[in-house]
């Protein structure tokens, strides 16, 4: 497996069509010390937005050669898949941020619900987007989750609008199971684009519901297990995932 | 939520038509310290096995007295689901555990397979068992499931034949999606039997996917993304466990 690194789009150089890549002294460290590539040796480098391109190491190890552009079909759908997810305990957040963005999420937004414990501190949105890069690159994914800032779940549903399917997951409750809808939704319509709600440890409350409810989500069940929060996203999501896949 | 703990078979005695429940030292701890439990406050006790009684404390603090036996519809489906899994690196395992219990897994069996990098140390299993028990608790499942001594995998396929559904899931290969196959599979078929086994980070060796064709598993993938072992393994039975709750 070639070994990858994500770059800002003002890394890429190019001139007189030739292009390079300018390094950080962390790429450096990790491709030379930690990887222990030499001169001469090839990588993967993406910009996170879905291009890709694999470089050779310069002498001296400030730069890479670009050699060439490449294509990838590790994302077969390109469709947005969002995931908005109320803030559980501790640090298990970190969880559902790695193993979302392998399944394929294109957004998360992290919500504050009202049964939600602990506000996250400021600096937790650089964390998870970190963990999302980090993820993507093991993942060979040619495109980086966007992480949002975390906001009330009220928020949210006034901000944000969005076109697709939308689905928001209770326990306890008596609806059709995420699996049926959207096997059934995405079959007859002409859009793969979901956004899935999750709540926290101890459920929605019934207001979150019906306010969900009236911003055209559709209520779904995971199945009668008790799901804890990071479980329950990732049950979601490779559900979705696998239905999109199936179709296209 | 009512508060559960689990208890061996030994601790439930019953003389002239009254049932206790012996607390051990840690349930006792557990009850009164951590959970504030008072005499005369009730809880629920199981016995991993599918029993469950409603208990109240009695004074002092070493038994139960046994209300009444109940029973829950938190497992519709009772036929087994088996998780083989390659040990991963580090103590992800515990992840996995602890997420199958929660997604209706009955057995695991941690296996070595060739690209696995360390042996489990004597007391994983323990350690694990634990860990089954106390999601159990949480996920409110009637039934602890049983986690395998780690064998090597050909030691593995040797000893043990089992009835049902059984799928090795791979990646980077041509075969069709679990989804896609247990779909059909459940549905034409009198059981709800499933048995998935799931690599190490480097993948199956060629050598072991043969093996497990030998022996009647058959190859499935989980879409294109490159997952972690950890996550294929809950992406695997999220699948499964979804397609049985809609079939019973």
């Amino acid at each position: 497996m070639v070994q990858r690194i994500t770059i800002e789009s003002t890394q890429y150089t190019e001139r007189s069509g030739v292009a390079h890549i300018l390094l950080s002294d962390d790429q450096r460290h990790y491709l030379h010390r930690v990887l222990r590539l030499q001169v001469g040796d090839r990588f993967i480098a993406q910009d996170g937005k879905g291009q890709q391109w694999i470089a050779e190491l310069c002498d001296p190890i400030t730069t890479a050669l670009v050699i060439e552009a490449i294509s990838t079909d590790s994302e077969r759908c390109s469709a947005p898949l969002r995931l908005i997810a109320a803030l559980p305990k501790g640090n298990s957040f970190d969880q559902v941020v790695r193993q979302a963005t392998e399944l394929g999420v294109s957004h998360i937004y992290p919500i504050i619900s009202d049964r939600t414990l602990l506000k996250p501190s400021q600096n937790k949105q650089q964390r998870w987007q970190k963990i999302a890069q980090e993820a993507s690159e093991q993942s060979e994914r040619i495109t980086v989750p966007e992480i949002a800032e975390s906001v009330a779940f009220s928020v949210l549903l006034k901000q944000q609008k969005w076109e697709g399917h939308q689905y928001i997951c209770a326990a306890r409750q008596e609806a059709p199971h995420l699996l049926e809808k959207i096997e059934s939704d995405l079959r007859s319509a002409d859009t793969l684009d979901v956004t899935l709600m999750v709540g926290p440890e101890g459920g929605w409350t019934s207001n979150e519901i019906t306010d969900a409810i009236s911003a055209n989500y559709e209520v779904v069940v995971l199945g009668s297990a008790i799901l804890r929060s990071v479980t329950a996203s990732i049950t979601a999501l490779s559900l979705v995932t696998s239905v999109r896949e199936l179709l296209t």
